[in-house]
């Protein structure tokens, strides 16, 4: 498997675009992306867990229930069209129904996501507009790909695209991918707009099956805020066009077609947290020795989300007592008598506590391996073998700043 | 009931006291304080759910286990002792002792609670020297409580003391209490160190059944920072010195003494979570029209633990999609489409949502409500007549600076 260059247009057939449609006024950036395959992809998708459900998500889970291929993805930022009741239906439907109609498909070929403000209706005359630029301005290029990157961000201050390729019986396969996020970001099922594309032939059956099992280890694995959004999306779209036998069972195929999506994922996931509104840094938290995998998963999150651990992480303050009490609420039973905690980063590693108590260490080295980008806690609680990664981000000033005064 | 001066030697027959051991190098303040009655006082306990639990928390849960009555309760801020192994057990034993040996009693007959740093060691000469200058200190005076209240704080800005009056059995009843906290503040069954004194003669079973009903309705409705800590310890001492008879069943004096309690505690918590680390002010969550009580506590809880909600109550921001998304995501199913929400402070009332969709209301007005110390969220869920009220505080800059840099 080798990293490529590019993102949703890095598999065969896959175009995109971007536009600026003026969502959030007084905003010149592009605010409208589209991913469109003219061959028919099976497809697959997870959304929020919040019982609060936007309108582009309603759409996706009925499309996802009822259908077997689409062509493509409609997304925009700036309003999330979420508690907009009856009107955000329809202006949901115009925004698939836009690119359906110029592109001679059905509305139902085409899934949407938006992300920004709830509770504002989305303006259907410039979304009706940038639906029609968006199929003009169509191309394979990376550049595309890029383009509409950047017009699904919102707080985020990087565009996130990854693609790889590898082989999949004997033919080379490509997967892409884009994401954005960076507040209200704790996924449960899936994550804040995430598009995958690939050229792999695999069932839509088998899609969401690997689909569902690689967010458990990815998206539902980072945590910004602790907030799960309304609009949580992740979709793949899988048009064929590789050439390979298609994938209709487990075997060596699938495993290596859920590798390649993992890698893409996981590093799609880790520059969400990363970018996470505010952070300075991007803080990895890694539980070995537990007794269960669920149990492994749960300590890790509990670390990654607590605000206290946060604050000390962008402080740089080895206050590794907060990472023990993160532990200790998070509902697993442990003995705190045996757990073992160590930091490290590209300046180093140190432990800090063995059997539950401090070691003699040097709050100097500690301080040189917190000030870096990116900061790893490795936690070790001798119950078993079970492992588990989560990623999250410190909580800094610029997170109250962005979030006092979203709106405006 | 009549609200009085005083904290924990309103009741009868309790006294207090307040010193400077030296627990935190570099700080001045009175770190220790005194709780005591000469008079063996009945008694009761919740703790905190962590798994880590410190060692003046393990002390206590045995105590109100195998012990009837005790003689007082000794306090130390600056170091949490949790996380600190057998010697953080054996440097909390000194402590009862010391008190215990210039009092004439057992050990066993005083209760400990500890707050601050985790993982570090309770200097125990430091102690030992705090504790007989606490047992010559000892004054019933309003003023020796107000300074065990002051001794207790850490981040605190205020002390948290309040007293009440009332008559059962024909007999004028004091309770009195202090409390602190205001980071790792997320209480899981008690809260971080509360001792509330009484003269009213009550069980110990009874005490214990008052004080396990009082704490979900206050203390364990409070939120900080999402963080629950290894020290949360809320304990009721009662001597019986009012004279009423002996509360031993339910009935019209148990259900005087209960409300009694709930208004200290209310208040106690209420200040707490007002002064919570860095907060500019109160934010109050009603959730009205649930359909059962456990979900409107759930729901109510959701809403004050929102980092997006905290945010945008910092910045006076009627962003109230974020308090629909924290109720989506509560694990409570409902139905958003016939939601309200209002806001009110004593700049007035608002409307902002209507069957879950925004009303036509003044993003002005909404400022000026959200612009004051205190703030009240109510929402009505329409699903049947249940009802759960949350406290919590905005999350700020301070916040920010206070834990980026705690241990300094």
């Amino acid at each position: 498997m080798n990293k490529i260059e590019g993102g949703v247009t890095a598999a065969a057939g896959f175009s995109a675009a971007a536009t600026h449609a003026g969502i959030k006024s007084g905003s010149t950036k592009d605010d409208m992306a589209l991913v469109y395959t003219e061959k028919a992809a099976e497809f697959a998708g997870v959304f929020t867990t919040n019982v609060v459900k936007a309108a582009p998500v309603k759409w996706d889970i009925e499309l996802v229930r009822k259908k077997k291929t689409v062509h493509g993805m409609v997304l925009n930022s700036g309003i999330a069209n979420a508690c907009s009741g009856v009107q955000g239906i329809e202006s949901n439907r115009l925004m698939a129904k836009g690119v359906a109609d110029q592109m001679r498909v059905e509305p139902e070929d085409i899934l949407t996501a938006s992300t920004g403000v709830i509770g504002y209706q989305l303006p259907v005359d410039a979304i009706s507009v940038g639906t029609v630029e968006l199929c003009k301005k169509l191309s394979e290029e990376p550049a595309s790909a890029h383009a509409a990157a950047v017009a699904i961000m919102t707080t985020d201050t990087i565009p996130k695209e990854y693609a790889v390729e590898t082989v999949i019986g004997g033919k080379t396969v490509h997967i892409g991918g884009m994401t954005k996020g960076s507040g209200m970001i704790h996924p449960n099922m899936a994550t804040m707009l995430c598009c995958v594309t690939t050229d792999c032939a695999i069932s839509k059956e088998m899609l969401q099956k690997a689909l569902s099992a690689d967010v458990k280890k990815t998206f539902n694995m980072i945590s910004v805020d602790r907030d799960t959004s309304t609009n949580d999306t992740y979709i793949v779209m899988a048009n064929g066009l590789a050439g390979n036998e298609k994938i209709q069972t487990e075997g060596l195929e699938y495993e290596a077609f859920c590798e390649a999506l993992n890698e893409v994922t996981t590093h799609l996931a880790k520059m969400m947290a990363g970018d996470g509104e505010g952070a300075h840094k991007l803080l990895e938290v890694i539980c070995n020795g537990a007794d269960t995998k669920e149990h492994a998963i749960t300590i890790a999150k509990s670390v990654i989300t607590s605000n206290l651990v946060k604050t000390a992480v962008c402080g740089n303050d080895a206050n590794w007592g907060r990472i023990l009490c993160a532990m200790g609420y998070s509902g697993v039973e442990f003995d705190p008598e045996i757990v073992d905690l160590s930091i490290k980063s590209k300046s180093g590693e140190l432990a800090l506590v063995n059997a539950g108590i401090a070691t003699d260490y040097s709050e100097e080295k500690a301080t040189q391996i917190l000030d870096q980008e990116e900061v790893t806690a490795i936690i070790d609680m001798h119950m078993g073998n079970e492992t588990a990664t989560a990623w999250g981000c410190d909580l800094t000033h610029e997170y109250i700043d962005i979030n006092a005064d979203y709106r405006s």
